[in-house]
């Protein structure tokens, strides 16, 4: 036959956008390889510029960025990212987005309004990305927005695994927020053996006419380690709301866990003061100095990450890591 | 100029598959207009045939199908339908569903499933649909597996009106059968004056080590008035059990409502016998005479899909219907 | 260069849905591999649920589904299966469909019909799937439908290779049963020695007024071997008016050979009482017990099967089977 | 509401590229319409510049090309012209192809080859025509190679309106000249009073060794006016030697029919010579003065084109022009 | 006839992002049209909401931005809206971007960048968008990235009435900043009469071998009145150098005329500091008090985006406005 | 696991159509392969036939064709090609065509144009092709008009290299022949040390009123050895009237340079009275014994088309070939 036969290699590259390099430079430690020397700038125009320094050609490519605020900025330098990788002849490429970008924006509350975090899986796919890898979407359901593979990575064990050495297990509650996050304070729940829900709900009161809201605990907290879980904290309104009721109903001690540190002003005061006992998140969204405060834990991400990719790059089974929930 | 000019005009045509006929004469009363005469039989081989008995060119066509069983039968009759439309020279055409098929699988739960809801909306999409209309998606969400607009519609309004002459208004809680389903009870109890909140909580029970699962009912039901409200009722077996516990936790009566009454075996005879007060739900889905039962009523939801095709029709605001949450 | 890099490996995988498991097992003999473990059944609402027990990340899969009755049941699981394999990030998907469901509706006999058989191409496109991989298609243009490689394989030599042996070469003529199958019986007369050919024509009878239609023979077949030669046999009705015709024509005996089993009835009391010798059918479709009848004889196609979807995957010929039809 | 309103119109333009200028003209005609004025031209490089000089913004375009040899040149013009349209915000683009390029090639004969007929329709598709028209495909399925809505006219009432005045109804038999094309004659016969059918049969003749082919005729033609069908005339040589077997098989005289006529090279002789009564086409491709001959009735298409694209303008029904079989 | 038939209604409707709610002002007024009531806000975390107060189902829409810094933020305000229109079943919407974000990254000038102004067009088609209308583009290839209409607009007709009366035309020199503008200034120099041409070459001066960059004048500018035109201004480095050496080659006065006002810092200073007469731009960005000089002329677009609007709704021709260029 | 499991390999084939066969064998021996057995031909009609002669499947094709007039043949023949490929299971394909078809028509000058450019990037996407290869684009914008990679080659080294041979260093002046080439002028000067620049502007001649338009050289030739450089010569009215100014303007002697020889009627007349001294161009296109002349010169672009396939194929990097412009 006509032609040149050569072996067939792969080869795996990690790549980053600005928003979080501490992020980055701990994924690449837990896989062992270097990130791709990349450049990328802002003109005094706004526009951003990117250029990888060596070539990709062929290559899987994983390009990571944490969508923090300034967010359009960064899923901006993402997209084009994604699209100087396709058109410099990359294989694979998976668009590593520990934090979704505007994943509360998963549907329409009212009519004319956008359904932002489809838009996001649109703009992706269109620049040219194969595979998205995410850690907790606000909703499981966002993975049915973007046409191909996700690999939806779950922080709950990590989590878990240090929230179990703080509380008392024998005498704990979990808590939701509010009616719309019971589901997964029912898997933290099943998680610690088994243990009582509760969660708060947003009411008018009639006994006071004069107050349109009030907060309402269903379920029994009295006396007990209530464990607060969310996916996110965002101005940390809610939460620190919840804490004040839980507290108020008796609550010996509550522990707030989230999967992503938002951190959106004022929620690193209203954390502080709230009365927490302490706060626990991870590292998919960069906490910078003046939003970290003396109750704060962060634990990192990269380690799920790192795994995450060797698997997929290995075409091993991602499921395998998360207790057959991938 | 060269060319021919005349004046525009729009048509809209009503067009029915064969799941539920009755359902479709009835949004046609409410439009005033005959369904548009349709062959559609199965050959002995099991494949389906269609045709329209007359022109449709240009017209704005609202397809109808309800998704009951034999459901990939009727998808795929509803697909075919849509096939033949968009060879018809047709200039839009709504996919009405007013149960979303598979609206379940929304997600994956474990690796290597489908998303069997997205999947859907990409094969009207492929099939020539620019448009879905739906009634109280299992997720909202799912809203957004769909690259057009999609009209979601709300019976809650309709239920509701009937509910409210069925109890006692100033006793009553509204009450969610699992913890994923608390924010649809948390809107009733809002449309129903503020009134209490409870969801049944899923759980191993440490006391009794022998049995795996129990069933708790987290907030206050005893002498209530319990509305047990869900989106669907399939085999109805988390429904009777939830009616179970809420009478042993001392709910004065329990009125189980929903906007799909799937009522797969043996939900009949399970209804029938939990000890409901009253069973409502909506003819989203064709209910034949086996299926009823002393204490069930079925709410028509033809007025309301007739009045959202003839405003999406008259290009007005399908929102105005509807609270402002279309 | 920055990076991880290893050898390229490649994984054929077999999968199969639930409508002819016999087949499937008798395509893996042919491989020697195991299909892989999954899950597939019914819920109580008619909706499928799929799943694959085992990572297929990376690998060549081949998911064979047979579309016999209830066909759009079978259609939706394919479907399902094809797109559950596209979000484990299987790198190709070739759906194995050795019967092509809708394949008669591949053109508008009348206006405002869909064409089936290129909608079934498009949602398997939009499912996932790269590759078609079909046996003797109804017309072979349907092989254009899809947007990608189809191998289109040809039972032929392996039916000719068995009628050789039960008919007189030096005596046999090849009848079509209509006038639309002439190009098949062709390639029969030529595969069997250049022997003539006949069909039979449907037309109205000038001298009997009061009857319709009659089917006169054209061509030569008195005392002759003839091989009544068809794609598939669906109710069996034509077949089993052009034996008659045939043998009132004076035909010493009809042999009935075709592809596609699809035997809907009446079909097999048809065939049993029509006066052929024997009729000759493939098991690209399932033919259970109550279908069989005495001088049925079904010819095994998965050799076949095997040896393509082994060639796909070595990237060799499929041509190199078929004497240069493929 | 916010906005400007006004009426809706509807304008029909007539676009014509340079490959057949006077059936445009024709087609101009019978709509009473002008073209638009249009520049065409080629560079003395080979490219062709295309510019409509006047404004075609919302209107309704169909832009006729006839796909007589240079195939290739036209071909490209017709997609340019489309693609400026589709760039001039043109509401709606109808390519109309009397003679559909590369019909003939729809699926492989062979591996490695293209399915060109597909080609054909997804670079229409791509460069933005929404709907195709075109006259007697060579095959129907044809059709479902375009994602949109396809216009099928047929000639066929107006050649047997002519034929039928030339032959003795009494004493006619349709032949098909190949195995192929049995299923147009069929239609033909039923046409002309459920006449008898013959073909054409090629085969190898065991009596001569030595010569590999033998034409066959399969049916009664002796002391008959025979009717010669075919879809198109490309070089003559099956119809020629069709001609002289009918004769040599005691035909009284043949007269040959077909829509397109191609007429390549030696057509305008063979067919001249063939010993036909009279060979009738139409108008679908040009025919210029050196093609011509003595016994050649070229009828035109141009009414039937009228007509269609009238209905499809006017949004009713293109089938009701022939016999429910658009 | 089945179905309602109305008269076609055809409504315009202007909506705007936050960028530069002057302009909007301004071409709602040349529209005699209201905005549709919008709202828009970032949320803490960064991410935008956007809402239209009332229906524009059907409408033909189109949504003004101005990509001015911080852009990222601009285009993704620009593309949800563009969403959230197409899910409000807009009939066409088109995004108005006077100046086109990313315009100068048109091309890889090195391997491994993005080609963002494509990314662009890509990114706005994927949102809904069905067409565009810009202002100058940077290269005018960029309407080749769009795949669909663009409405190419240009400021020169407007720039060269106010030039005009600013300079001494019997003794005028266009002058292009750079090699890459010269075809722009081609046209300059056309409309003010054929007057004579130059450019500033930058090179390296090999009499000064320390220095490695010099720009020297090609063509003569001595004691003339210099015109120096560029398409946009962005930090002004390049502009305020070609003013510096046309004086030192004997330029009277200079005269800067530009689209686009980026106007990033330093420009400003620069600007005002260079020695030219007049700098004189269009408010196709905003320019902030903090960004204008004494000798700024800014001049409004306005005018020309209304008529254009007005012209692509009334489905007239927008080349008329511009001199058969658009 | 279940499966096959075998190792990756990657073959590299090259094909070529028939429109520049010497190019392609010369590529093939750069590369040491042998092309891909294939057979292409015109039927009578002038449609075109082509299919390769082995396996391609798996592949990683390279498809060369030389864009020369006849163009659409030569255009379409590529097209049948990809998409013979793309049904052949091969899995990359890269249409090299080293001139770029219909390149200049890259942007709508007037109203109511093709972007001829665009499409033909888009037939060729729609055709099957995941890349393409071309040399020196007449605008580098182009690259933007395919979704995909674009290896963009540059034939200045080879030119300057030749050139650098021909003149005398110290005294040598770049000049554009129009103004809208200047940008490629500046890197010629660049290459050849800095030296000055030229170009030819077209304007009106006041000062002679019955003369439409006159040629000004802006910038000093007298006394110098011109080099005038193109990326292209078609008819070479544009150069040959530049060689006559720059001689009137006092240049010693002038060399013409360009990448793509177009050459069509009547520019080898033209080039060869003109008065260069020498004319130097490419094999892109071939150039037939009748359109060379006595100073003409071609060098093979061969060696820098097999350099970039081979470094495509291994993965390796374009740009290290072309001075970081790739």
């Amino acid at each position: 036959m006509s032609g040149i036969t050569t072996f067939g290699e792969r080869r795996l590259v990690l790549i980053s956008g600005r928003a979080h390099p501490e992020l980055a430079e701990r994924v690449a430690a837990e896989l062992e390889v270097d990130l791709v020397p990349t450049t990328a700038y802002d003109f005094a125009s706004g526009e951003i510029y990117v250029r990888f320094a060596e070539s990709v050609r062929g290559a899987d490519a994983f390009v990571l960025q944490s969508h923090t605020a300034p967010v359009n900025q960064w899923v901006m330098e993402h997209l084009l990212m994604v699209d100087a990788l396709k058109r410099a002849s990359v294989k694979q490429i998976t668009a590593v987005m520990p934090f979704y970008p505007y994943a509360r924006q998963d549907k329409k509350h009212k009519g004319r309004e956008p359904i932002s975090a489809r838009l996001m899986a649109d703009l992706f796919r269109t620049a040219g990305a194969h595979r998205l890898m995410s850690v907790d979407l606000h909703a499981a359901q966002t993975q049915g927005f973007f046409d191909g593979p996700v690999d939806h990575l779950f922080a709950m064990p990590t989590l878990v695994d240090y929230v179990r050495t703080r509380v008392d297990l024998g005498n704990v509650v979990v808590v939701s927020p509010d009616a719309g996050r019971i589901r997964v304070a029912e898997q933290w729940a099943a998680k610690l053996g088994g243990c009582p829900l509760a969660f708060v709900h947003k009411t008018r009161d009639i006994t006071r006419p004069n107050q349109a809201v009030a907060n309402r605990v269903v379920g029994d907290v009295a006396g007990m380690d209530a464990v607060l879980v969310d996916d996110l904290i965002d101005t940390g309104g809610t939460i620190a709301e919840a804490v004040r009721v839980l507290k108020e109903n008796g609550a010996r001690n509550v522990t707030v866990v989230a999967t992503h540190g938002v951190l959106s002003d004022p929620a690193a005061r209203r954390l502080a003061d709230c009365g927490a006992q302490e706060v626990v998140v991870t590292d998919t969204l960069p906490i910078p100095h003046e939003k970290r405060f003396a109750n704060l834990t962060v634990l990192s991400i990269a380690p799920l990450l790192g795994r995450a990719i060797r698997e997929v790059f290995d075409e091993g089974s991602v499921t395998s890591l998360f207790d057959g929930n991938a």
